[in-house]
């Protein structure tokens, strides 16, 4: 199995000790942070007890491999070269035998680590290589296991109150069919019921992409969200101009998303208004927009936009009020979903009596979609939320197999733990490197921990160097998005690499 | 592996002789189908020598599995309860041991028959296992040997002059990052180039879904088009309402697809003139629309929206008038593409001297993406055209597969070849019943054949009784998609069948 080998060729590796280079000079620090760390036992074994640097990031063979990707694809958006027959656990491995502390995760979707031997195990069977070979149209060919497929998989995760599920491919177009399933239940609600018929007019205008059978109704999000870059998500999606810029978009209403001033505890008042200036300007978009909104999408955590949080009491507002004006709650746990947060979904940690209409999921899910509780979100007809594919079973497959994972290690409880750790940690920092660690945010939120630094994107590429892969969300957060897998061993070294980039800074 | 499980699990049914049961009754019919059959050798061990139906469809088994699946997920568009493990070749099985000849093979997305051997191999090494546990974020971290994959698999059969690919996860995304990628292009033509920044008017107004950002441009389209299902393929998606009520649409403009009179042969210059007139109203469109195209995009055959065809003449004089007006030429091969015609891509049949700008696939490709030539065709900066999982080097694995699987089998040249022993055949059955094959289409176009016939629905229905899964397009046409491994004696029992059908009805 590929984690065996790889964790069998990383052996000669994990014996050297530290080394760090500069990828702006050739040579080498030794340091002796292995010897400091790897204090508890790590779930995944063959993992280095320490970050690996063989070679400036990128190495001669990453950058030949760059070189002939690029004939073909564009590269420019590139962040490393990897081999992911040589990365382990949460270490992130290139051509060069670098091994980093990977707390990016593919963009935060890499659930139990990189070549978890269970995922190998699930990956090689019969099963698997039939849902990869025989792909169904599974709106029209379900298997005869897909019930069970998915009532033991993605459902046994379900929302509390939703027990419903439409598969999809990625996060985007879960917003999508979530967007469409909103827009087709608030008309059908605004037609008299799901008995009453299109009119001719609806069915002729709709073929023109006109009203009224093409509907006036919108998606209200909030600024700075992020729901995707297909082109009804993107008009939702309000985090960076570079996403949005020379593509059409539909002219749908954002509300701010409230601003919280840090630390909590000290601005508790004034965030308290802050929120409900957010809450009061949803109501009024909603009963004032030319072009009304059939439902509401946000995160529980804008997670491309800044990593900014509110409070449950802002989201059961939210909840509230557009149960009020019957306007649909979608919840986006693309990025905040499957355990990050201390919760397996952090809406969870609103403690919400009246669930959300929708939830959709993708990213650590290794699948996507949405659930839904309302059986009037299935539409009156069939075949008009459908698609070929609808989803892929092999993807549904996998991420049965992390749930397992999940409940074998109890990870959504030790990420609470060891979120509370690093937060605590990171809060040390902030004490001593103030300007550095700006705005700590994700307290009591797993390992879904963000700060600001004002030379952000230094601070980024700087962290190579010390044997860390880290992301950045919004103008100048850096948000970690370490996997299910991360142990207070990692949180060590991670700690330790974060004081020494703000040094080098 | 499953198919050599699945070839032995079938040996019994198979020596049983052909049983047609009518789903309204529970009696069986004796036929002596099995023994005409089966004459040239199959190319997919296991098969059955003809359909073997036990059960009513959907039978007891099938009624049970559908039941416990609608309490969690829409089953109102199900055709049939499959199951893939007994599913072999052209032979689609179900839970209760039918076995139908399918030559709808999953919305025309199965293309090598079912639990084929070297797809199976492919699915069991270890790359495919990596490949499945370590979902990249292609944009950002590219795998060491993604160039190589891409290289040896999806552009081993890039169409001519395209050599770049933008993977994506289903034809609907595929054609909207298409899209994306048109509207990028001709914004920073019309800015001066791509070193031209944007303003900070641009910028803001993108923010908030307002031109000039947000672009006022187009992607035009053929009415009875198919595209896709998101917000933006939607919309220029206009085969049928029940696609499109509700859902919010652009204003974007269509042109009339040519509606060719059968046989071609006797309608020539009719047909011209109704190929012009479409070309005509293209022009118009592209010069007086309000919201002017960035692209045209336009299926080579209109697979789901009649299964419409047009001439190669018609379609050099698409490139010919798009390449004059600056706009874009699009070709939608997510259907069409990978063989079926007898070509490996439909637009083959063109011979255009001046290649598509994009060519977009999925389906039998069982990933997606689009291709394209002119370098400028990448935006002029990294992540305008991102997004995490960018398509899923798992199926792109097997796309290679697939392709090889092709190679050895020389099944593009063999589709060619049964397609025309069948379209003969089909000819043969218009002359005897010609109210009942009407228009007859897709000769010389491998086995992408379809009829119309004035009981469509019933038609469809009446074929599982006599052992074959067949699909509709448009409102009344047959559509023939066999896989690319249908044989000559397929196509005998096909024909039987198609005529027992229409002497039921």
């Amino acid at each position: 199995m590929p984690a065996l080998r790889a964790a069998q060729a990383l052996r000669p590796a994990i014996r050297s000790s530290l080394r760090v280079s500069s990828s702006s000079s050739s040579s080498f620090l030794n340091r002796s942070l292995a010897v400091r760390m790897a204090s508890s036992k790590a779930f995944v074994q063959g993992e280095p007890d320490a970050p690996v640097l063989k070679a400036s990031i990128p190495g001669p063979q990453s950058s030949k491999r760059i070189a002939e990707l690029s004939e073909v694809f564009d590269t420019r958006s590139i962040n490393m070269m990897t081999d992911y027959t040589k990365s382990v656990g949460n270490y992130i491995a290139d051509p060069d035998g670098n091994y980093l502390l990977d707390v990016y995760a593919q963009i935060a979707s890499i659930p139990v680590g990189y070549n978890n031997p269970a995922l190998a195990k699930a990956a090689s069977t019969p099963d698997m290589v039939n849902a990869i070979i025989n792909r169904p149209a599974l709106g029209n060919f379900p298997s005869h296991d897909w019930a069970e497929i998915l009532k033991t998989g993605i459902l046994k995760v379900a929302p509390k109150g939703l027990n419903n599920v439409f598969t999809a491919m990625a996060g985007s177009d879960a917003n999508e069919t979530a967007f469409k399933a909103a827009f087709i239940y608030r008309r059908q609600q605004e037609r008299g019921g799901p008995d009453v018929e299109f009119t001719q007019e609806e069915l002729d205008s709709a073929m023109n992409n006109q009203a009224p059978g093409a509907s006036s109704l919108s998606i209200l999000s909030f600024k700075t969200a992020f729901h995707g870059r297909l082109f009804g998500t993107l008009s939702t999606t309000r985090s960076k101009p570079i996403h949005k810029v020379d593509i059409p978009a539909f002219d749908w209403p954002q509300a701010s998303f409230p601003k919280l001033k840090y630390p909590l505890e000290d601005h508790a008042e004034e965030n308290a208004k802050i929120e409900q200036a957010s809450l009061d300007e949803v109501e009024k978009l909603i009963k004032t927009w030319h072009i009304p909104p059939a439902a509401v999408i946000v995160e529980p955590i804008q997670s491309e936009g800044g990593d900014n949080h509110a409070t449950p009491n802002f989201f059961r507002g939210l909840r509230a009020l557009t149960r009020k004006h019957n306007v649909l709650l979608i919840v986006d746990e693309v990025q905040t979903g499957v355990g990050a947060t201390g919760k397996f979904w952090a809406h969870d940690h609103w403690n919400l009596q009246d669930p959300p209409d929708m939830v959709t999921f993708s990213k650590k899910a290794q699948t996507a979609g949405f659930y839904y509780g309302n059986p009037e979100l299935r539409p009156n007809k069939p075949y008009r939320q459908f698609n070929t594919w609808m989803g892929d079973p092999a993807r549904a497959l996998l991420f049965r197999a992390i749930i397992g994972e999940i409940e074998r290690l109890d990870l959504v409880n030790h990420t609470a733990r060891v979120g509370d750790y690093l937060f605590t940690k990171l809060e040390g920092l902030q004490r001593k490197y103030p300007e550095q660690f700006q705005d700590l945010r994700g307290k009591g939120q797993g390992t879904f921990i963000a700060f600001d630094n004002p030379k952000r994107d230094q601070f980024l590429a700087k962290a190579k160097e010390f044997g860390i892969n880290i992301g950045g969300s919004g103008a100048s957060a850096v948000r970690l998005r370490p996997m299910l897998t991360f142990q207070e061993h990692h949180v060590d070294i991670l700690v330790d690499a974060l004081e020494k980039i703000v040094k080098a800074l």
